[in-house]
């Protein structure tokens, strides 16, 4: 049953996805006799903690209930005392914080509270990949997604990429998008498909992920998508330091800001966009395409996780656009191997997901 | 009950893969009491039929039995005799012979012979789907295969494509292999990966099947595993009319059969290949690639089931070549969309199974 309690922890940690970053996902489920009376998540606001929630919104008496949080939090004297006034015995944390380490463990443990860590580990570090990375390395967890064809393209030989997945996988990539803090395309990509990349899931709510486009030199059409902006929807342009100070002020001027990088032999390194958007606050990054800019993207090493939908449609030519290009290896044993595999059938498409570390 | 003993027939007749082409699997599965009393199969030699094997291996007194057959086969008066003479009551096909048509089914209802069709059309219409086709069209039933990465590549950038799936990925692939009468490779597969195209099976008994090669003016190394032919492993170069004759000869010299075709602006057409190949008996076709090779084929149209493994590797490489070249189409809504799509998970690999028609 422990087990069972946390899964739902994680679930319901899961609710406050989109609205928390840079801060980590915290759940609570309150049980008591095997049964939940209570539950509560961060929802990126001020308000109470998870736990406190949790308690407050319990449908019956707390006195000897046990606790589940999906991740060590870091809680004040006032939150303790409601804990132990409500009765609450044991408390059940998935994964301890690594910034924290414990001291919230042991303060609890002094007040006479039973703690338990490491319950479904995996799962619960999974479900804070981006906090865990982007505090201990101060750049963002990168994610790439592609979808492509069952003979490996990303669009037709012209370029037409509308549409390879089928309507349920293309669902499932919106909702990673609403997961992240940033969502990165080339300037390739915004001239041939001349996305929104909004997350486009009806929740009025949510603010959708800052737009970054790698563009050198500002070279996008100026009526593009991208550069549609408004408090919800914003956008960052990476560009070369040697951008013309004339079109850095027209995107300037349309409220799209500018983030200028030195060029190391005629390219922008990815390592640096990933250092500099860490500093700035974003702790995750979802890097759609194309297949250049995939590339790089793999060549510089900063990928972390990978999502591909591959559709079983055929579509031929040689000179059509494969998910990633850039340089490559030259040695199938040098292959970067996907760890932690998973598929998930969603009709004839399948959803690969898996880790590089 | 009639329905699992149809599934157990049609895994009999599938022991006689690789046997029987350009013949189809039979197999027969004898039934009393709810009870297998005796199986039988066809393996392509002249000894009885399917049916009669089942009676005469029956462990049992037949009186009375069912008996289930994936296909209706084509009796003698003997046979039918035989039938008559050991009480069998019930006769359940799967299909009809696309050439009988029926003839044998009305034969034993006169006979007065209980008999109903139709029993697991799709399965045993699978089952049989090289055998099917080669009668109605006369021209062999072609399965393409590759095996490429989550980036959509056959092989890295410098053509390393050992190895991209997994172990048993792999033996999956061979034992498909040894169903078809043909395996065709294009010449730069020669170079490149200097393969052998046998079953690699450990099954003595079978021949390996022949290996055809596109080959326009011979041009493959001396030395190349294919050109290494016994009376179980044999080949066949599809050649231009324009290949000289001193190369001609020497393959010749090889025991290695060349069949020589026009060339149409500059390429053999993959509709006349397969037409030459239908003439000569083949009834099935395996094409492994390489790039250019099966986009010529997609191109030509002559595709009828694609088998596709993806594993989850990344190798990258803008020049790296990917599963179908070719012209292609320009159009998303033109691509080859695969009917009837499987997806077997094997490891962290998945194989894409589907048909186009």
């Amino acid at each position: 049953m422990k087990y069972e309690f946390m899964k739902r922890t994680i679930e319901v940690a899961s609710k406050g996805s989109g609205f928390v970053n840079p801060k980590p996902l915290y759940g609570a489920v309150l049980v008591k006799d095997n049964n939940i009376i209570g539950e509560g998540y961060f929802d990126g606001t001020k308000a109470e903690v998870a736990e406190i929630k949790a308690i407050k919104n319990s449908t019956e008496n707390t006195q000897g209930a046990s606790l589940y949080l999906n991740m060590e939090a870091s809680l004040g004297n006032e939150d303790i005392s409601v804990i132990l006034k409500n009765g609450i015995k044991n408390i059940y944390f998935g994964i301890l914080d690594p910034v924290l380490k414990g001291k919230t463990v042991n303060l609890l443990r002094e007040k006479g509270i039973q703690v338990e860590t490491g319950l479904l580990r995996d799962e619960c570090e999974e479900l804070n990949e981006i906090y865990i990375h982007y505090i201990k390395n101060g750049i963002p967890f990168v994610f790439t997604k592609w979808a492509m064809t069952l003979d490996g393209k990303l669009a037709t030989r012209t370029g037409d990429s509308k549409w390879i997945s089928n309507e349920d996988s293309l669902k499932f990539v919106h909702k990673l998008r609403q997961r992240v803090a940033a969502i990165l395309v080339g300037e390739n990509t915004v001239k041939l498909d001349n996305p929104m990349l909004n997350t486009r899931l009806d929740c009025p709510k949510i603010s959708n992920p800052l737009r970054v486009i790698i563009s050198k030199y500002g070279d996008i059409p100026n009526d593009s998508n991208v550069l549609k902006v408004d408090d919800n929807t914003k956008t960052l342009i990476i560009a070369s330091t040697n951008i013309a100070k004339e079109r850095e002020n027209y995107f300037l001027h349309k409220k799209v800001n500018v983030m200028k990088l030195e060029e190391k032999s005629g390219y922008i390194d990815f390592k640096d966009i990933v250092k500099a958007l860490g500093k700035i606050g974003i702790d995750s990054l979802y890097i759609e395409g194309g297949g250049a800019i995939l590339g790089s993207a793999f060549d510089s090493g900063i990928v972390n996780k990978v999502y591909a939908v591959v559709a079983p449609k055929i579509i031929g030519g040689k000179g059509a656009v494969t998910p990633v290009g850039g340089k490559g290896i030259e040695k199938m044993r040098d292959a970067l191997v996907l760890k932690k595999v998973t598929h998930e059938i969603v009709g004839s498409d399948v959803i690969f997901k898996g880790y590089l570390y």
